[in-house]
């Protein structure tokens, strides 16, 4: 089973040098990927865009969103890929771009899937990193400073090329937007019972994140949840009113 | 078992771009290798090349053989890969990149093999891919246009990242030097015994060449093929004297 490439996106968060917006197109255009985003660009100058996104790939420039938030930007994705330099004791663990590929082509049977970089300079923080639900990193040899658009080529080949096992069931699932205000939700009520620490209020939040992103929420699962989330609040102003 | 990145080198042949140049140093050095070599450049703009190699590999540029010929470029290894996006009935059938990375993998523990990536605008001839053993074609969708550095980036990284299953003997291939020694050396035996037809001069060692590239002779193989080609040489000779 290949991977749809209608469904997979790419995101540049806050790139500096459009030669390399230019070149990520030619990248995305080589690989059959329509789909390219920028947001926040350092600089957009088109002429050195087009330049080395060359006569074909033009049409992803001249059609390109641009973006104020990374949020937004992959607001309607149904998942979100990562991809860092720095791995750490402080780094989220991140998987190789082969292991990514073949799970990123099953999903891209039924669902969008949007492909995140930094920019040339910071990468992604480990707050950008928080909303995509996994990271990869390419292997290097020591220099692990590799150009972006070098970067977006490597993800974008590995899909494509990649081979997924046939999947019998594969759901929809929860869009970014979706999970975020499942999030927004829950920390509400984290707030009302008093589990948000005034001192330490990302903790409780991190927790809830490293658990859910875990599982892949479906479109219902997230509906659920927030149903739950509804419930405590609305238990807990009764209460007041009592 | 995984590759020797320090026998693999790189040979860019008729380069026109020094940022492309500067580009692939950059993959090179992200990759683990050392060797970065050109074959008549259109341009050698050093600080064009050195803004795009980064710091990190600057020494690959500062310390890069130029040469005359691909012929000279590739004479010290065992072993050359071409690639090429340009398939069809008049080209040499070509392996994808991954395919060839797990067999340049197990090749690289004794021998030195050279990857080798024809001009922006020509790529490589069917001359230039005569001195290759195999030729790789990199995967598209549609626009099978890629850029330089970035088609340098794939072959790369898929040799860092292959696994090549452990040979019980890896030989010592013959040099390209030998191998074009012994082509010379079978041409003036067929030109000898009139196996050449001055009309269609190639087809026979095209022939040749076709049978034993399929074959990543060993050195002392080819020294036998010289010494048959000597002896035919030399009973023409006494022939005609007596």
């Amino acid at each position: 089973m290949k991977a749809v490439m209608e469904n997979i996106g790419v995101v540049l968060h806050e790139p500096r040098y459009p030669e390399n917006i230019g070149a990520a197109a030619r990248c995305c255009k080589n690989m059959g990927i329509q789909d390219l985003a920028v947001v926040h660009p350092h600089d957009m100058d088109r002429e050195k865009m087009l330049k080395m996104a060359t006569h074909e790939a033009a049409e992803l420039i001249e059609g390109m969103p641009v973006y104020d938030s990374l949020e937004e930007a992959v607001s309607s994705f149904g998942y979100a890929v990562g991809t860092t330099a720095r791995t750490g004791r402080h780094r989220r663990p991140s998987d190789t771009p082969r292991d990514m590929a073949g799970y990123i082509a099953a999903l891209s049977q039924k669902n969008r899937v949007a492909l995140v970089f930094g920019s040339e300079k910071w990468g992604l923080t480990n707050d950008d990193l928080r909303l995509c639900q996994s990271v990869v990193t390419i292997p290097t040899a020591g220099f692990s400073s590799i150009n972006l658009a070098q970067s977006v080529m490597i993800l974008c080949y590995e899909i494509f090329t990649a081979h997924a096992p046939e999947l019998g069931f594969t759901p929809r699932l929860a869009s970014i937007r979706e999970l975020e205000g499942m999030y927004g939700h829950l920390k509400e009520a984290f707030l009302k019972i008093g589990l948000i620490d005034s001192q330490n209020p990302d903790h409780w939040m991190m927790n809830a994140r490293r658990l859910f992103g875990r599982f892949e929420l479906r479109a219902k699962e997230v509906k659920l949840i927030r149903g739950f989330c509804r419930q405590v609040l609305w238990a807990l102003q009764a209460m007041r009113k009592t």
